[in-house]
């Protein structure tokens, strides 16, 4: 049988407030203890991970002094440099303290703007000094649950300032980090700034220094407005901009279930794998997924191994999918190939193809054999072909 | 009591497609009778509308020949001529037809793809004699049931090739015509390619003549994935692309149900007219809806009717809610004014932002007044203020 | 302009945990310091309402002795004497503490369910001596994030066993309380186990004291699973087990957001007042509802006084359109009454039904003019009739 | 490699509105030709299906006259003969022709009512002479668009009157037939009668005859509401109601997708074949699917024989989940046969349970290993075990 353990080959990478969630919901308080962060660092690097992605404040409390914050920091370096494991991504906590009621980039309150625009500076020297790659936005609290309340037009403009001067700032300091914004639809706000990856991109366009700056799309975000994933972030990497992931679960429009990366939507999870694995995707393979709130400590490693698994077992998959001559003959049976050649033939004239006479009737009554490549892929996933 | 009765000064316009609809749904065939073109424009004259929309074949049979093609068109300038009601937009079919199951310019197959462009370049000749100044792109069938069926990045290339051949032909003719790119998340595909607001704006950015190109967003079809319509139409208008609208209504995530203007989300048709009179919207306030098939013939007139007659009173309970005193009194104590202030002052360094002194628990205790402010516009709405 | 000041006589009625809520979600945490139960009886009184209800753990803590918990119930029962104020309805908090993780009755764990049993036994005991007539359940973490987890049928099993021996307890004491289930679709978990009205409803007609259990319907818990409330209720009130009643407002499919009653879907508000109005519904009008975490204690109060307004704003509206002689035309126009009609007549044969001869064509052209009905509703809601 | 051919005795059946849907749909005209039911039903039979089931409409115009339809049914019969395939289920279309555009037991207009009775009664005694052992009733069309527009309690007065006229009926005729009602929550009506599996269970409870009245629950409606298909056909089984299934896939609330059987949600599928599998379901295993659009006749096959194959594929998977040792290892530490155990002991009283000492703090720090079990579960799903 087919070993699936993760390596760090596989950049395999977790955020701490994951396997460090302790349950707390709207309706429930905390069920786990919590989590030292050089814990999770060491267990993870045990189960294959290859790296871990934090909040500032997932490390160091809101309200740590300079020593405390300088102890910790130290403490959690020399747990990275035990295990060898990395940070692939840093990011900050904009969300969670009570300042940040109405966000932070884009809150109707100037003076906790830039209170947010202070903390994320900061952070991004941590981040230069943790040699984190990526830094992510995730403005969960920016939008609003009521019409007035916003001026979206503001807003934006809000946010890119906001951007624009973290760029500047990294140009500035010569930092080698990008920046990933990630979508959400809603929750915990009514409604969300940037709720999908479409408006994210479109915004990101608005940029001053655009090319710094990129998606981190989640798949559980996307599903909550019911879109397809894997279509969304194949656009994505049709814009250039897939600089990060966040894998995870989903039942469809509903609350934010972040479960562990397979359950929800699978089929949904091949064709997300099969995006990736297929276009050229380098960057790390981030889970963002919350161990349910039933399980104890070994739930929480046993749902960090099993995301991984999961994705190297779909990976397996996809690649035996797409090198099945059957598939190749379905493929083209679908015409899939056909859609990469230009409707337009290299020098032809519009009035080439108007004079063109077309068989209507003909090309009206062909099926495009759509079931039958689905089919396919259907059997590689539930394992009974090959 | 006010007066809500239109005149073609407010510039309403409706598809043709919409008061003729015949009821034909997967469930059960037509209806109602046909309606003959020239009948909708003088009805909807007679009820105030300003202008008609059009799919070529809401006009045109698809099998027309040319003589057919060329009496229809004349029969239907004189309608025009005869009642004052002009032409606000056009648009092509490119998924009724058999030929059309696979999409339009992203079909697989490269065959159908040109018919499709043929079709378009025919009716923007037609739209430019008839003085249509926006031709609006619905990809509806544009989009696939499964993963493996559409190669997202080579759609898109072609969608890209297909819409800069369409500006690179109005450009060449000197045709005074933009175009609007519909979105819609899914029906009648699983998935349909540019699903939202943001989608469409992201694809425009990678245009080559994309100062020509713009939305048409539809009420209904950002709420099919839960989304915030008036945000989405703000966000349009802050990239300068909302160059058309489709009004309708509809419950949430669902089949496309195309109520009437005002059913369905009322407090959102609400934020949507403030929106659009807000922020200089310009364009023709147009109305993409369906009578639902429980009605006869009186009650398509009725629908029309009150599609323009609901938008004309939340036209004056908008203007109300933004001349009322104690609602100025309310953004201010919710800070809304206070987003326009950019974060960072004239000529200040982010060392500077990052010295002063924050008074943290005075910041995260202050409420933002946000319900204040909504319950104010929802009286506004129910008619008990002012 | 007509006084929409709440009395005791409307029966408004408020949960403890909805102005007491301190804005803890999955993304933050409280925002607002903790609310005196004595201090809500007061300020709820003095806004107009008629009454309060609480889960066990609103008023006494989980963890409290025996001379704590007497005491706080001692000196709660002197704030409602002080105010005038009852207890309308009392429940059981099986849902935040972490021996609850898999539910009350449902648990897996049969010492949980044990203890479960005898928290709701106990507060049997307080409802009786505090005169709540109504104890509702609320099953919110009776359910399953996956499909293994959770044996339907034994967990219905159980749940019937739980609700068998709570009723058979009740009578046994001579207690005067009737015992109302609270359907909820998903949130906390991942589905839970009676999702909707219909469910509910379908559950309470196993069990052996059905008379004594009906439902408390959540306007947002339905409209989470896209379904029409005002229908929901409509539907209980014709099994005869609307029991009570959670007003609140909603978007449609996303997390659970407890607006205050009225925003959301405030046409869906207009037809729920509307059956509550015109069924004979008895019960309190309570509402379950939570402040948004963007306002302070202000806006605490704000929202419960709106909440109240907006339903009494809503019942004068409902009775101007009931009241409306063109609305009366127009239910006939669509042959509503008609519909109370006996389909067969008193002593007519299936023989004579089926000999009947029917005008086919002649009945398949008449339209309902359910549009204009719906349009005068509308019209009624926006204050622009009468 | 396992054989996954269906025979006979799998029972499996399909309408023959399925293979034969032409793809009508709301944006589009049929794609495919007229399917005669015989071939249908030939084919089928090759395919290994056991039986049909039909709509009236399916195999007889609604204007045929009498020697049409005679001539109609006994073709229809002779290739049932021809074939040994059986009628499993027959049902009326109360929703294709206009006349029923408000629904039919519960049209507002009573000479509809009454034409929808005998049209019932009528197919009635075709399906007695047929042999169909089930009649299923979806009412499509029972519902409304706006909240004036039925009287709900009225709609379920005349529903309830028609269903008892219906079992009247088959009591004295001697037939040997019970009802199924299908439960959809909306399309083609805004919002339908009897929304859920919940709603339809209700509403049997209160028929004069309801032991001849079960369940027709289909896949994709539940769905369309969020809700578990699996764990809603538990609670069926619980009540003795599944009498009927109709499997298909769907992706959460949208339109109706009506794709193959594992297409859409494959982690529901499993979970829904383990119920049927695992609870003693007899019935046939109905497929009530749409081949999409997209497909000619040869995909229309392919589909059908695809939703066989799934079947017996997830069928063989379920099977050796539940005989895995591993994973009755992970249902006890799941503790899930604990919740077959009665709460309370025989004989036990309550004081004794009230008076039992509880280690609360033991009891909520024991996680309950859901995880482990739903990954085992998706292993075999995926066939990486065993």
């Amino acid at each position: 049988m087919t070993d699936y353990s993760p390596t760090p080959a596989d950049r395999f990478a977790f955020g701490l407030w994951t396997v460090g969630w302790r349950g707390v919901d709207v309706f429930g308080g905390a069920v786990r203890p919590p989590l030292d962060p050089v814990e999770a660092v060491t267990r993870l690097s045990e189960l294959g991970a290859w790296a871990v992605s934090f909040h500032d404040n997932d490390l160091i409390p809101f309200d740590a002094d300079e020593s405390t914050r300088d102890g910790l920091i130290s403490r959690f370096r020399k747990g990275l440099d035990d295990t060898g494991v990395v940070v692939s991504m840093m990011t900050t906590d904009l969300f969670g303290h009570p300042i940040f009621r109405d966000g932070g980039f884009t809150n109707n309150d100037r003076a906790v703007r830039r209170f947010a625009l202070a903390k994320v500076l900061r952070n991004l020297d941590l981040a230069a000094e943790l040699g984190a790659p990526i830094y992510v936005l995730w403005g969960g609290r920016e939008g609003a649950e009521s019409g007035g309340a916003k001026n979206v037009a503001a807003a934006l403009d809000r946010y890119r300032e906001g951007m624009n001067i973290l760029t500047g700032y990294v140009r500035e300091r010569g930092y080698d980090i990008k920046f990933a914004i990630e979508p959400k639809p809603n929750e915990p706000r009514g409604d969300i700034l940037l709720p999908t990856i479409g408006h994210a991109l479109a915004f990101i366009d608005s940029l001053d220094d655009s090319e710094l700056v990129g998606l981190n799309p989640e798949v559980g975000h996307e599903e909550m407005a019911g879109l397809n994933f894997a279509q969304g972030i194949a656009q994505a990497l049709w814009h250039g901009k897939l600089f990060h992931i966040d894998l995870n679960g989903q039942h469809g429009p509903r609350f934010d279930q972040d479960l562990r990366f397979g359950a929800g939507n699978l089929r949904g999870a091949f064709w997300t794998v099969d995006v990736l694995e297929g276009n050229g995707y380098a960057g790390p393979k981030h889970f963002d997924y919350k161990p349910p709130r039933t399980e104890d400590i070994d739930g929480v490693w046993g749902t960090a191994a099993a995301c991984m698994r999961n994705y190297k077992i779909l990976q397996a998959k996809v690649r035996a999918f797409r090198a099945d001559p059957e598939v190749a003959e379905a493929l083209a049976a679908a015409r899939v190939p056909e859609l990469s050649e230009p409707t337009l033939a290299a020098g032809e004239s519009l009035a080439d193809l108007r004079a063109e006479p077309v068989d209507v009737a003909a090309l009206a009554s062909r099926g495009m054999a759509f079931e039958h490549l689905d089919q396919l892929a259907m059997e590689h996933l539930l394992g009974v072909r090959g």
